[in-house]
């Protein structure tokens, strides 16, 4: 403990927290890992200096150190280690905008939404929208890479992170890319931390490209008797067309969100795609009218359309709030498999199969257009069973999107969840490659272990 | 010459080529570097599997392996080395396109053009066009992250990388990556190999984002008494629109061209900008006319637009035509140094005062949308003092991007060329992070050694 006085004393005060109470709502991430640590303090840094500071003095001391955002992560990539410090960027949210070069520089700690709202006023967009962007953080977001709703046609974050400001694991901080749209002078390092889930270094600011702001919007509503027609008519619209968002509900995930909140949607309905085009002017009724033509096609049994913006956010609302309606319910474990689009039927088959084997209720939400599903597997966590039949079910989801070429995590991350999941989509020598990479730069492993490997 | 009979007999007859006059052409690529070693041999490889005996055979007789692909780079990126081998990648040229997944899967040998084409077929869309894309290979784009004239809307080569199979140091071959639009599952290696110039890994496929095809483009071009006024357009367009184009010439290669190949080009313009629009339907007009307004207000002397393909294309022909134009006059220095685009007015200044200080002709096109200029230096070869002059401004428009926080190359690469500026861009900590990289998946350092770093 002697050597924690000496981080305390050299940080202001208020910045180390110890106190019990405190440090306890800095152990659990979104996974709500019951296996989480209880870490010597949580460090909550105000600039870059205090975090190598920090970082300083993890390294010297072998300490582990845990980089934690918003703490909305859902893989247990920011899951507190016993005896390490819990590095908390969440006072670090200032966010500029600098219309001339279309960027945002924004620190760790800034929420999505945060970002979103200051592009705004400038007429700018910054397109990256996890459903919870209400309450993530952009460091957070860049730590896991994350996806989101629009991503279907705008890509993911790293598409978007032009430059990056990083604390290595020796506390050194180095600036990668910066206010420049293109830049190949050296190695794309800045593209590695993205998505390295602390594992590499710790981002202490971010320079994010803006688009201008996105157009106004139609929504596409379909109903379907089954996911396998509706994910039919997904298929259908990618090959040729490029919503702004494609969104799948199945069955139960749509009785989930009205048991919990009544939106009006068609309970009897298999499942449901809400779509929406942003293609601007007449193009929008043209890809529209394409779209509910593929829907028809792949036999849907009702679309609607609305080119009202509120009535089509309520659907979009009605998306959103599938996890929380669901979480209501009891327990959860949230999948994030994704396969390559045209597998998205056999992998929504096989969500169903696991399900029936193991006897537990998963309810799917999808980003069915790039392939990326969200099943969501209810345990009750009083009965061993039922939890240990939820666990069974989480690992096998993950195996059989391996089987069809897909991936254990579209946005979420690796974290501690799914890391042992991981060899085996990833295979010995990317494993392999992975440590070289991870020895190279965190030689003392000190920076967030535990996670991806 | 021992060990290179091995190398001979385990791969098939005319694999591995030895005669000097047929080694000669592949010591150069387009920067034509006379400092070029002579290799010991070409291995032409077909496959994967000759890929990794090459590369197996180069990392136990600890022999240097420079990768190469269609030879087109123009920053000595594939410059031979004396004593080693030269693997070309030129007759690995499979392109497959899978239209559900909407992706390319490409060998690296394909030419970018032969990647647009295949998916044209099927009315889908490679976006990343270099100036070269009919003679560049998507081997070199991926190792240079190549950019081009619609990068400045549709992003560049490692935004569309989904996957890479890649032969590492050790002759391992790994797949990253693959035909899923999303997935985070483990570190970002798949990004890190874009843009390392064969220092990393060679790449034996890419499995290639595509998007529908480019709707119908309109052209503007507009003309201005000076470049800085043209420079001052684009900042003004860049700051709400989203051109598809925005290509700027300055008077002396406007001049060029029309010496070269007359194309009716203003020669008393100042600068000359080359947009287009791809919005679709009514809101191209609307886009082209904001881009007319903008382009007035920065004082513009003259403006045209086209919806006419044909004509439109005239003028980007133009705009390509600019480098072997020049080229003609003489021997020349390409330049590819970028900024922040609200520094565009000033680092086009900065070459300005740069030629007229060493007293050297240096032509300037720029993909100005996005603050990437190529200033052509013309020197007479047969001149010392002329070379020494050329060379002298290569290096003080390298300082002055960097001094105006920009790059020394946006698109085409550090290369040999570079390499002695790339630690004033990127400083002793990066260079140090770059370093230890670099020795982490080539700790022998047989991949293209003398590139980068």
């Amino acid at each position: 403990m002697h050597a924690l006085t000496d981080l305390i004393e050299a940080l202001p005060a208020g910045v180390v927290v110890t106190d019990g109470d405190a440090v306890e709502k800095y152990r659990f991430d979104w996974s709500r890992d019951q296996a989480a640590g209880t870490p010597l303090a949580v460090v909550r840094a105000e600039d870059a200096g205090q975090v190598q500071t920090a970082v300083r003095w993890a390294a010297e001391h072998r300490v582990p150190l845990v980089p934690r955002g918003a703490g909305s992560g859902l893989s247990g990539g920011s899951t507190a280690v016993d005896g390490g410090l819990v590095l908390s960027l969440e006072r670090m949210r200032a966010v500029e905008i600098d219309v001339d070069c279309r960027v945002a520089v924004v620190e760790p700690g800034a929420l999505n939404a945060e970002v979103k709202a200051a592009a705004a006023e400038h007429g700018l967009w910054y397109p990256p929208d996890p459903s919870s962007y209400e309450i993530c953080s952009i460091g957070g977001n860049v730590a896991t890479n994350a996806g989101g709703l629009c991503c279907v046609k705008y890509g993911v974050t790293t598409d978007y992170v032009l430059g990056l400001d990083v604390v290595l694991a020796d506390g050194t901080l180095v600036t990668l890319g910066g206010r420049r749209i293109k830049d190949v002078a050296g190695l794309s390092l800045l593209k590695l931390f993205v998505g390295s889930e602390g594992t590499l270094g710790v981002v202490t600011r971010a320079v994010l490209r803006l688009v201008p702001a996105q157009e106004a919007r139609s929504t596409l509503v379909a109903t379907f008797a089954d996911v396998d027609a509706a994910a039919r008519a997904v298929l259908s619209v990618g090959r040729r067309l490029r919503p702004s968002m494609m969104e799948l509900m199945d069955r139960a995930s749509i009785n989930a969100v009205e048991d919990y909140r009544p939106m009006g949607l068609d309970r009897d309905a298999g499942a449901l795609l809400v779509a929406q085009s942003d293609a601007p002017a007449t193009a929008r009724a043209v890809e529209v009218e394409a779209m509910r033509t593929a829907c028809e096609g792949a036999g849907a049994t009702a679309v609607f359309v609305t080119d009202d913006p509120e009535e089509g956010e309520l659907f979009v609302a009605a998306r959103r709030a599938a996890f929380p309606a669901i979480e209501a319910r009891g327990a959860l474990l949230l999948e994030d498999v994704g396969a390559p689009v045209p597998q998205l039927p056999a992998l929504l088959a096989a969500i169903a199969a696991v399900a029936a084997e193991h006897r537990v209720e998963i309810p799917v939400v999808a980003h069915a257009g790039d392939g990326n599903t969200h099943p969501i597997i209810v345990y009750d966590p009083a009965d061993p069973d039922s939890e240990r039949r939820a666990r069974a079910a989480f690992d096998d989801i993950m195996r059989a999107a391996i089987g069809l070429g897909g991936t254990i995590t579209g946005e979420h991350g690796v974290g501690r969840a799914k890391k042992g999941a991981l060899p085996d989509q990833l295979g010995p020598d990317v494993m392999a490659l992975t440590r070289r990479v991870k020895d190279a730069l965190d030689p003392l492993g000190i920076l967030n272990p535990g996670a991806i490997i």
